[in-house]
């Protein structure tokens, strides 16, 4: 069988390589498990005793119950959601699928630790329960949106040392708002998408091929895997619900969190097809922004989902930034590739980006307009956590902080996108020439005669062998 | 590039008409929001207070937590189960999950103030919860039962329009019989499915399309597009009993109707093969009914689920609808078209109409063979709410009243239907002409290689151009 | 239209057959349902009566919101999980996804019945609820893995016959381990893995087929089937932390069962990716090793996941069964077939069988490490239920009886495997010739176009006829 490509000027070759980083990298998480990780108190055999001490009566106050079902909708958005919605190449779906699979899967144990270091630490260990796991996907979901900007043009050694620098700094910039600056952030409207997005953003921008064109008949979708894609997009707009509401507060913050998001997004959807019909000459509908804008109003949300934002307030959000990320994919992203040279594969600059510094906004707005006719005395009080050192904070001030956070997420973003950016250019890491890129072929088994079928297709000269 | 449909007789261009719909009836759901919708008593930040009131010792106690989980589950059905059940036509994916998705968000607002105006309205506010939104998804629900019916034959607009019309009749429909005849629908085999699939087959009577066998060869499905049909009704029949159980009461009632649930699908997909298999000549297995009739089970015991149907009561319907089914696909589909002029794209007569007819039925019986001996004092009267003034009925009576529930339905499905159809025929819409039903390319922009390939197959003298 | 395949010596005609098989069965169903099953306790009408009984003062106290979310997610493992694992096959989508429908509707009725008499029986009838609704699917789940064993090869009737005694002989099994070894078991590693995969590598010993290479073309992937693959794949591997949580008991167990097999299978996903890479020529990743071998980890942790196995613990299992099942694939299967004459279609000994042993072996060790240290006093009691007669069990003890339960497990599936194997292997249940394996059309009315559109790419000489 001979070479297909003939021209691959770069090594991709992965034999050696990639096993050496997935083994060596999982023998340290191993280790760095054994010595620091342990049962939180609520998956401890001990909890019977605990469970009296705290005068509990009910299994049922055990966290899992109040978490669990939003955590397996959560895990269904990283590893189906965004895994999916990236399906939509017409070469690329087993990268797509796979490799958001295996840094996913390398993400979420390095998240455990890193957050675990800054929250869950007590007595020299990390105790870990099901928040702990939900927040280790959020980080992780900061890391696909990022995989997003570079689809296609980084091999999987890449993206496994883009998932461990930016777990770390999500972690770092995660731990300055929630503790120093003490915002709140619980769909991660700053600290998942607005730093996710531009992370990536910028280290697509560093990683810049000229030649990309080359590629360019890759770049596009095919029908079937237009739908593949379609069902990346609905788990993600269906659970997010789910996601904005994980971790908040029991009780009210959770059910407020879940009706904010699904408001905000059923708006999207209506706003997105307006501006996807009407920015289209022939006034047709585009499956991009179907499977991306649409999901903009879950991350504007994000934020300010757990407040008390009502549904009318989540309907304006949802419905400006379906607008707002449909206009972005129309003009924005073919700006950003030919003037700044940001070649964004998914438009996480629509997706992620733009509606995530709105989320961020609305939040910090909707924080200062908090009154406590609002929220009641004590609602106020918790909804915020104005308790211990933070008890004089006044909602004005906490704005302000919100405010603070998006600049913050900001510049952690751009710098640590521009450091890995730089690590992840060196020549090293077995990334394809531009000509391959978007190409499953080179980093997987691709079943022959499928291949021979496109092939075929594409060359109707040339006969299929079978 | 030169256009693939010369004979586009119809005008079928959305560009102003589609966002001009989309926008203002958001902009009016924004409005109507900010003047009507609040959170409820459990999702409203003064919860912590109501909590002391109501003397509460735990947030599990929130309504969210009996019910978030099978509002998921119910959500995914409404956008994935039927989205995806759609995508069995071999080029109408996009405008089945696409169409859906669309209706779908804009049903679950437009029902929040419907139904709420009805059920959930307070000093002249709407406050809204986890119920809420799970019954928004339930009307929806009958909408998409609609949509099957004339799937690849309208416009979005005229889908829009007919959303808006049949949400309003749901509910002013479902308000008549669970408040003014105090019928118990708790899954809606008669609200839901009766009325949505008599409506839609109203519906498509009235825009009988004479030359529809002009896009014949379209009406079928490939390979790929009956397997992603397949992800369509595993989702619907497997979260069936979440549907069933989601507005039960709290505890046994709950649980009851997940059970009989389970057991009646389990047995109708047993029939379902079995006739599948007898009623065709070489004994060979249909797609068609696979992706269907194994879901009456689901509809047949709508109504009578959380009550004391008995597993192997549920046994027996689930069999029995699963036989009907079959046989309504073989047989009465083409005999609707034939001699009724009852075009029915999915077969909804099949899947919902009979089975929701079957639903209803066994619903009044179950209902009117109620004894306290079965249900227990307490359990009788809280199973069918037989307190205040509805103290003094019996069983029998409410048997009779349930039936009531169904002749109205069909009543309203038959008026609404014949009205909305009416509406829809204006020539207004821009539906597509005969010839171009059933293609996605009239209204999405469709990947250009994929139509050359495609294109290519069909046409194999003539060379695909790259 | 002429046959397609003139070679058919084996009468695969299923008309008469397969809906007497499926109708009577249902009817038998039906009558066992009607004389032994009724709601349990949780799920009558009678429970207002018990709650006060029992002196529960909330709703939220039944079974059924501790387990349901959890039996949800295992329901979508069976149905689409598995259903969907199987549709990598080119032309055998059909199958995977319509037999596994198939055989699971018919498992979980029967399962529920021969549990309950083992499990659930008390007065003459079995009292059912959700927690016997999760242990049929679980029961069904060990068929649905010995069908992978036999995938593409065996008619629908031989399906519901392997079904009828795999059920039956699993609840034997499964009461040996349970009730007379008091084996602690909660994800099944031995009574579902290692009992499913060993059974089913017994029967596809036993209907050995020596001329199976006539079907080779047909045994590969396509790319569109290995995308479908994978939703099986993640659905699987998002949802096993429920699978393996979801009977064990209330509060920590299931919150710590979750946990270890959250970390279990991501460190497994690497491992796997590493020797997929590794053991390839080309260095390049497989798509059989990503959608089988990354599920090992969650097989392993099947017996221990419960106890406090702690998360390194699970980390190191999970990287260890990433790595035999990818090798299994590799070298294994390839040896099982040449030498022993073992025909494992989706290489269930890799992902099953190996994983399954090694599953119980850790249990085993596990439990025999456990101390009064680890896990508390009354943790300690409550993990492995040393109450009542059991009361003066040691943990080495409990080791012993647990590596007992692999034995006796094993035996079960070879003697079992070879009776049912012996039964299929009679010539009246119409499986196809060896040059028909693999193929939907035996069994399945198949869309013309595409098939038409299969056979043009495959023979590109012969035109294809619309």
């Amino acid at each position: 069988e001979q070479p297909r490509h003939q021209d691959m000027a770069k090594n991709t070759y992965m034999r050696w390589r990639l096993p050496l980083v997935c083994l060596l990298w999982e023998a340290a998480m191993i280790v760095l498990f054994g010595v620091f990780v342990r049962f939180g108190t609520e998956a401890d055999a001990h909890w019977e005793e605990e469970k009296q001490e705290m005068n509990l009566t009910s299994d049922i106050e055990n966290d899992f119950y109040f978490r669990y079902p939003s955590f397996q909708d959560v895990h269904v958005m990283i590893f189906v959601g965004f895994g999916f919605l990236m399906t939509f190449l017409k070469r690329y779906g087993f990268g797509a699928v796979g490799f958001n699979f295996l840094l996913a899967a390398f993400g979420i144990q390095w998240a455990l630790l890193m957050q675990g270091w800054f929250h869950s630490f007590k007595d020299g260990k990390i105790l870990i329960g099901v928040e702990n796991l939900i927040n280790a996907d959020f980080c992780v979901g900061s890391v696909c949106i990022a995989f997003g900007a570079i689809l296609g043009k980084t091999s999987p050694i890449q993206l496994l040392v883009m998932t461990l620098f930016q777990v770390t700094l999500f972690s770092v910039n995660e731990y300055i708002l929630l503790n120093l600056l003490h915002v709140k952030d619980a769909g991660g409207s700053m600290t998942i998408h607005t730093f996710g997005a531009y992370f990536g953003l910028t280290v697509t921008r560093i990683l810049y091929r000229p030649n990309l064109e080359q590629s360019k008949d890759k770049q596009g979708s095919v029908y079937h895997s237009d739908l593949f894609a379609m069902i990346g997009t609905l788990y993600l707009w269906m659970y997010w619900p789910s996601f904005n509401s994980a971790i908040s507060d029991h009780g009210d913050a959770q059910h407020r969190a879940a009706i904010n998001t699904y408001c905000s997004l059923a708006a999207c959807v209506l706003t997105t097809m307006a501006f996807s019909s009407m920015l289209q000459k022939k006034g047709k509908l585009d499956m991009v922004h179907i499977q991306n804008a649409t999901l903009a109003g879950g991350v504007a949300v994000g934020t300010s989902a757990e407040m008390m934002l009502t549904p009318y307030g989540s309907l304006i959000v949802g419905a400006l930034s379906g607008i707002v990320s449909t206009v972005g994919y129309v003009y924005f992203t073919p700006f950003l590739e030919s003037r700044l040279h940001i070649q964004d594969t998914c438009g996480i600059h629509n997706l992620h980006a733009m509606p995530g510094l709105i989320g961020g906004i609305v939040g910090a707005i909707t924080a200062a307009a908090a009154t406590e006719d609002v929220y009641g005395k004590e609602g106020f009080i918790k909804a915020f956590d104005f308790t211990g050192v933070y008890r004089t904070r006044t909602p004005s001030i906490q704005g302000g902080f919100q405010a603070a956070g998006i600049v913050v997420s900001l510049l952690m973003a751009f710098a640590g996108g521009a450091i890995v950016g730089g690590i992840l250019k060196l020549p090293i890491w077995g990334d394809a020439a531009a000509e391959n890129c978007f190409e499953d072929a080179v980093y997987w088994e691709v079943p022959e005669d499928e291949e021979n079928d496109v092939y075929h297709m594409h060359n109707p000269d040339k006969p299929a062998s079978p």
